[in-house]
This record gives C-alpha cells, structure tokens and sequence, in this order.
C-alpha cells in the first residue's frame, strides 16, 4: 500500500451559482489557521505552488484594510490585490482580482471549522460574477497550487513554526 | 399625458447568477456621477429614500480603502459598512454589507458609461452569493430607496451642486 503525507483539497463547483468550494483539514487550531492567512511573514511561506517566491506589496489584513502581492515562478510575475472586507478569527472576507485580468474581481470566503482534538476545517468560498470566469479559474489548474500550498502550510504547523495562540488573534 | 420629472431606474434580476443589475440615466458627465459617488460631501446628500439622514463613520474612497455609513430614517438607524477594491474613474468595485445580517455581503460593481451630450447611463450590479440572498434584497422594496436617492442625485446635478470635472477624477 502506498501511503502519503498529503491531502487533496476537495474541490468543488456549485451546480447552480458561479462559486469554488474548497475543504481542507489541518491538524491545527482555528486560531493557528487564521494566523497562516493573516500574518504576513507566515503568509509568503506557504501560498502557491512549489517553487512560488511571494512578495508582498500592500499587507493589512484587518477589516476595511487592503492587500497586493507579486508571486514568482519559472521567471514569470504574476500580480493579485483585493480588500479585506472583514477580518475576524473565524471569518476571512476579501476581494480577489489576478492582475492578467484586471477587471475580473472574485469574493472569497474563508470560515475555521473547528473540529476539536486540534483539528480544524478550512472552508474557502470563491464567487464570481459568471460561470464562464468561474469555470476559466477550474481549468486553470488552480488545484495544483492550492495543495502545494496546502501541503507547505502542513509542513509549517508540523515544524512548530505556527503559534497556537496570540494576542488579538481570539474571539 | 402625465408627464414626470422623475425616472425610475430598470432594476433586474439576472435568471442564471445571483445578480441585481441597475440601469439609470442622468443629466451627467461620467465625472459628475464619479464624484456623486466618491465625494462624501456629495454622496450623503443624495444616497437612500427620502427623509434618510446619512452619517459617514468611514470613508475612503481609494482602491484600497473602505467605508461605513449609518442611515437614518424614521428614528431606526442602518448601517452599513464595505471596502473598495478598485476605485477608477469609469468605475468602482466594492463590497456591501447591511449590518441587519452581518454576515451577509455583496460584491458592487458600478459603471459610468459616457452616452454623449452630457448624459452618462450609470450601470449598477451586485453579486450574491445565493439566489436566496439576492430575492431577499428585491423584496425589500430596495427599488423606493434607489429611485428616490437618484432623483435627488438628478436634483443635485440641475441645481449645479456637481462640478463637471475635478483633479483625480479624469482618466
């Protein structure tokens, strides 16, 4: 039997509005999930696929702030920015546009399931404004990235290197 | 004939997304309904049903920024809070939350487009993110408050209130 450290993501299209579910476990808490999505240090070390250098450009992640990073890979720049709607430990919403498609702008979601024994479920909600932009985002292979990255913020909470509290970061 | 100053705006609802679209010609330059829309000064005075006390908490009207107004109408205050994800003169992308369901938002989409001879047709869209949300603001009679906030964005342009172009809000 082959046995691997990694999850997929579940990935998922809603049959009847233009929106991406992914669900993914970690074996952390909310809080320790929220901070991996909002700690801008911790941020840059896990998003996107292997071999992705992340530089962050505008990073306030609180409610009403804003954000813009330049991620790296194979030589080629690739430019997202949006706003941060709400920010609260349990909630993430944010805006999200790909700057090769400037006027495209998704909704993004992001709740902390937890689901005790030092488990919690991420669930990440992207709507668009069509079913063609929604469906361009599936074959893009965003999959790929998304449990790259997945597996690398896995690797983080394994390594210690995600605190399980902090100030600010609890309900 | 019965002829009317007012005009009421096309509000539809789009049969495959969770989209209201609003449709609205003014006596405007795309400048004017820029500023009508960014200007705080401006827009307290045109925005919600007749009667409506509008009070800005936030307002920063940037790519980036965010805002927070409450409303005031018949002694019951509304507020209602978002962020700019992209403020541009020909149009302006943000988020919108009624804080009566705080967790509910909308991704707002408005364009100026320019019709010639001082007129602009102003294209409003918001995006739910399910049918139920979104038949839930149209039967909130939504179309008295945006019929009525427009007449008097209508009656702010004929009295001269509105210059006709500003720095910043060219292209």
């Amino acid at each position: 039997m082959n046995t691997t450290m990694s999850i997929a993501a579940a990935v998922e299209a809603d049959p009847t509005v233009p929106i991406i579910r992914i669900t993914r476990d970690f074996a952390a808490t909310p809080a320790q999930l929220f901070r991996a999505h909002t700690d801008p240090e911790l941020f840059v070390r896990w998003v996107g696929p292997d071999g992705t250098t992340t530089t962050l450009d505008r990073w306030d992640a609180r409610t009403g702030g804003s954000w813009r990073y330049v991620a790296a890979l194979n030589g080629v720049e690739f430019g997202f920015h949006g706003c941060f709607h709400e920010v609260r430990p349990d909630r993430i919403v944010q805006t999200f546009t790909w700057e090769g498609d400037p006027d495209g702008v998704a909704l993004e979601t992001l709740t902390f399931e937890d689901l005790g024994d030092g488990r919690t479920r991420l669930h990440a909600q992207s709507l668009c404004d069509s079913f063609e932009a929604r469906d361009a985002w599936l074959r893009s292979g965003m999959e790929v990235g998304v449990d790259q990255g997945y597996a690398k913020l896995d690797a983080l909470l394994a390594a210690g290197d995600i605190a399980g509290t902090s100030a600010g970061a609890e309900t």
